[in-house]
């Protein structure tokens, strides 16, 4: 019984998210019907966590237990790749410990969120960021990251606060802005991330750099820890999962093989 | 009748080039179409060369002289901006003199050709470059660059050389590669250029790279002066027209607005 780890890449615009849905394409679904195709077998296909419709990912990881099939990661992913639209790949394969979970063996995520702040907006970024015309002031985008970095409650920035079964309360270790030219990137490391929670820290610091709210409102709004529409919940197109965390002595020990 | 100037970025992926044609979907047919939607006249939109189906554009250049309307280039730009997809956008329109003319009046242009050279190819840059997963030897590709640059006949790498009315001596001011991590670009000025004869050179190029071919094969073809199957066309979605020039004079002298 193999346990296969998958890093996948995909552009989400085509896609209703990750989670396979009965009358929907989803990055997961297509994933397992190729799994099927490959082997046989009707296998789950467990990520790191689900990503929304629209939403792009550079490296999400992935699990894949093979009850009867046990090919090499290589061919695993060449015939993935060969099966699936050019808009998801397989970016490495590896056979992994019995107890690698995609899900439970992280310990971190790191997601960015881009936007292009000029107008207009170039045609082949168009798919990748969260276009904003208004001039951004990236100094008070700072210094609002400086009063989210740490741990905190951040309900009032989750979607959904009352469906966390684990609470609301999440560290994040970086909360940084790059600027580059007209695109700036929002980078979000952490030890786990609410329900729509970088849409929100990026509704909310794209509100303050448009000088809609006040770099101080942050405080405040971290202290209600009341979702209301004070916070918007930024576009999918800009985000990516970018990179997810496992231990180094697991990825150390655990690993059977080489990355393909 | 003001002659108005645009500087045009296209994702060519969704069109049959640039050139309007009866039953196709184009982007000088989709320019007409809204110009003519805002102003209420059927003009032509001359751009300062065709591009072929699938060929993308950072900076084509146009114009379009409007016999009864007279609006800011502010306004023409977001007018068309806000007809057009979002896969063709006017990134800049000026009010020129009469006598400018986006193909007569250009002096030279530059392309670039965009290879990634590793497996698999991230979703994201699928639709902007070439997948070439045999490493290249950049090396030998900038040996042939260097025979390739400066003023020859070119008819080699022409797609059909009988179709130039003013000959196939062209050139190259400048060929050159620029590595950064699996990305290649092949970037081409030059004071004009065959039909696909960047496609043509970038097709030759990776024969070389890939080493299908020598490095000193490239003398020899360039002096046959026929085009033949050893010259390959490389893909149409690699390739963006980057820039075209127009006298610094006649950019300084007849502009009569700056860029809105």
């Amino acid at each position: 019984m193999p346990n296969y780890r998958l890093q996948i890449a995909y552009d989400g615009t085509a896609y209703a998210g990750w989670q396979i849905q009965p009358d929907a394409r989803t990055i997961q679904g297509e994933i397992e019907k190729a799994v099927e195709q490959i082997t046989g077998e009707a296998a789950r296909v467990h990520s790191s966590g689900r990503t929304d419709a629209g939403v792009h990912a550079r490296a999400q990881e992935a699990h894949v237990i093979l009850e009867r099939t046990d090919i090499t990661p290589r061919r695993l992913q060449g015939g993935l790749n060969a099966l699936l639209d050019p808009d998801v790949r397989i970016m490495k394969a590896w056979k992994v410990a019995d107890d690698f979970h995609a899900r439970f063996s992280a310990i971190g995520k790191e997601y960015r969120y881009f936007i292009y702040n000029s107008d207009p907006l170039p045609p082949d970024k168009r798919l990748y960021v969260t276009h904003i015309k208004k001039p951004l002031n990236v100094a008070d985008m700072r210094s609002a990251c400086e009063i989210l970095q740490g741990e905190h409650d951040f309900a009032s920035f989750s979607a959904n606060p009352n469906r966390e079964i684990d609470g609301t309360v999440r560290k994040l270790y970086e909360l940084t802005i790059r600027k580059k030219g007209n695109e700036i990137a929002i980078i979000a490391s952490g030890n786990g991330f609410l329900y729509k929670m970088v849409r929100s820290l990026a509704g909310h610091l794209i509100r303050v750099g448009a000088g809609e709210v006040s770099v101080e409102s942050t405080s405040e709004i971290l202290a209600s820890r009341i979702r209301t529409a004070r916070v918007p919940t930024a576009h999918p197109q800009g985000l990516f999962l970018w990179k997810v965390f496992y231990k180094k002595k697991m990825e150390r020990e655990k690993r059977i093989t080489p990355p393909a």
